[in-house]
């Protein structure tokens, strides 16, 4: 055994060990420490920032971009920002020791389910430090311990908050393993803790497109990821125009750059000489380019919408998420063409309908297979603190485990209760 | 490509397509189609028994046990059986379509939960071909398509098999795609099924240990696995020991040959002299065969109980599954190392206490993490249809996706639908 493998085989023993105290801990020593972290951030915030600059120095030597630098910079205002957030998972209600449902059989028994956390899970993640903060309290607050390992650009801010948020927790009582960093840059490290389902009970990658791969194709434990939308929004032909407008509009403008923003428009050719100009407008005002098909295209290219961005679209635009100022159009002759496009390119994210004809609502709602499926509403909800779950882990474009918006409720598990007077089975 | 590699693919992508319009069907086709699959199996029971008389004499020449031999068999009996079963199934209540929970936002939104299918299920299963009516039937209930890969020695019965379902489904409105059975025998099919992910939301071995590892360590879906137990029963030093008795008989003697039998008995000292004579003389008259550790052993050596077998455990009896007519046991001196042995051998499957102390008994509710955890009642009660859960699928030990008996609630999703008037995200 080299010393390597020793690090996250202790580190994930220890996470183990601790779990077992920690599934049993009082909603109010797991808020105390919640709250200890919160203030620890913001005391000890000379020495992480300090650590974070020297990541960031660090960063800017090996040449990272402008925009991983950005993700990876902590000041003095984020650091208050993920002290909030950390207050506000300690007023979220624990999930912990809620009775599922219980029931009394023909024999007297009685059967039930109580909620109880998972145990173990590891998160892996790039740049962000502020995830490792994030995940410390969402794991504590549902009675589950963590190994977490951050991009190695972060390893000096993300010891700075793991030091910080260990010493917070220990004072509340909380069990000293109950958050692992792994400190050890090696990628291999990851490979091995994905192997180590005897102690780890669910795996959370939190990154690029290669590192979710990687994750489900290596690990031996479940998976619980999300993050990749390709978002769908289909104007019918019954659609009340302003609303279509304005929901289109929010779907894409709010924000781009998030996973539950619109990536192509699908609209019914029977309104589309209404509709599109009006959709274009609203949008050139905010700066998105518009890629058409060849029916839309042909709508769009003889008006005069000052500034309009607008171009063929190719076949990779298409399924493609685009996290930037770009909208895809689709042009459809029927609801059955619509559907055919979403489940061909759709990632089961969020798609959304916009229209009157409530036959045609219904069947939107019953064929689009998709985690969050609107009707008149826009594909930027998908989120769970809009959903009113409090804090949002991911959203999961899986099926298992959870789907949609994770809040603390979906990274715990039941057991089942059976208490008797001595029944035995005939 | 080869052509063993097109067998797999195109039947995953068949059942892929078939699960596009099995979500939708109502419940009355779905039953309609389970009728029809327990009046085929004994209209064609000619067939079916044929092929599996040639699947008994190549099991014979290829030298399976008894027991494996036993296993495969069909009979008229037993068909008879497997029909009683699906038509219990068309009996249950259908788990789709479901709104689990809805509630409206402050800004009008309404937002829930319906519970829909998973899609594709893959069951990867040995020798008993009785698992490939009772998988398709339970999928079909639930609106998923199936894949299923039996054993190649029970291959002339699963097609014969097959072949009825798949006849009987499609006259009933059921599309052809939704059963799809693998006939190619080459293992390395299995290793293929587990990477398509695109097409298979879960896989669930049915088998030994070496398949369900393999399932494990090389599915890139989600696994529903189980079936693994080693249980415990702990008789607390304020055990009554009428009930005592009567419940660790139960839980061995019942059936000795399922996971849910115990394995390790647990005594507290202070009541061993009493309860083991008593416990012993009553295994002794089911033939039941006593490992004891060393004072269980010195309590036990001096009887005189007619026809006890008896000896000294070894380490090994301690965190094996025995399957047989075989029961360890361990004296403790406090709940605390009673909890330390379950949780060190047990495998989270059932494990249960005997006591009339109210404390005692909710922390051993509280502190044994396994899927099922009795007080006072015989660990053989786990199943689905005991819980009232109707069908099972599998006794679950894993903590995500489902817990303890799978019935076929267990094996749906939930797609979030929010019902809106035009609304957008601020």
């Amino acid at each position: 055994m080299t010393t390597t493998s020793s690090e996250v085989q202790t580190k994930a023993r220890a996470a183990r060990e601790a779990s077992r105290s920690l599934a049993r801990l009082s909603t109010d020593i797991k808020n105390r420490a919640l709250l200890n972290i919160a203030a620890a951030l913001l005391e000890r915030d000379g020495e992480i920032l300090s650590a974070n600059a020297r990541d960031i120095e660090g960063g800017r030597e090996s040449g990272l971009s402008d925009a991983v630098l950005d993700r990876l910079l902590l000041t003095k205002q984020r650091l208050e920002g993920i002290a909030s957030d950390v207050r506000k998972v300690a007023s979220l209600p624990d999930p912990i020791g809620e009775t599922i449902d219980m029931w009394r059989l023909p024999n007297g028994l009685q059967v039930g389910r109580r909620r109880v956390p998972l145990g173990v899970i590891a998160a892996i993640f790039e740049s962000r430090p502020n995830v490792t903060a994030d995940i410390a309290s969402l794991c504590l607050k549902s009675g589950n311990a963590c190994v977490l390992r951050g991009g190695k650009e972060a390893l000096n801010s993300n010891k700075a908050l793991a030091s910080a948020i260990s010493e917070a927790i220990t004072t509340a009582g909380v069990p000293q393993g109950a958050v692992q960093l792994v400190e050890n840059p090696d990628r291999s490290l990851v490979g091995e803790l994905l192997t180590m389902r005897e102690y780890i009970d669910l795996a959370v990658p939190r990154g690029g497109a290669e590192l979710i791969r990687f994750v489900i194709e290596n690990a031996t434990m479940p998976v619980l990821t999300g993050g990749t939308g390709v978002c769908h929004t289909y104007i019918d032909k019954a659609a009340d125009l302003e609303k279509a407008v304005a929901v289109a509009h929010n779907a894409k403008c709010r924000k781009y750059s998030i996973c539950n923003a619109l990536d192509t428009l699908i609209v019914h050719s029977a309104i589309a000489s209404q509709f599109l100009p009006a959709i274009a407008r609203s949008w050139t005002s905010a700066g998105i380019e518009i890629r058409c098909d060849h029916p839309s295209l042909f709508v769009l290219e003889g008006r005069e919408i000052p500034g309009m961005k607008l171009r063929a679209a190719s076949a990779e635009d298409f399924g493609k998420e685009f996290l930037a100022p770009i909208a895809a159009v689709k042009t459809v002759d029927s609801l059955e063409e619509a559907l055919e496009h979403i489940y061909r390119y759709g990632t089961g994210h969020s798609d959304a309908i916009v229209t009157e004809d409530y036959s045609v609502a219904m069947r939107f709602v019953d064929e689009v297979d998709t985690a969050v499926v609107y009707v008149n509403a826009s594909t930027q909800f998908t989120d769970g603190a809009q959903f009113g779950l409090g804090a949002e882990i991911i959203d999961s474009t899986q099926k298992t485990i959870a789907r949609g918006p994770v809040g603390l409720r979906e990274i715990t598990t039941y057991k089942w209760i059976v208490l008797g007077a001595g029944q035995t089975r005939p």
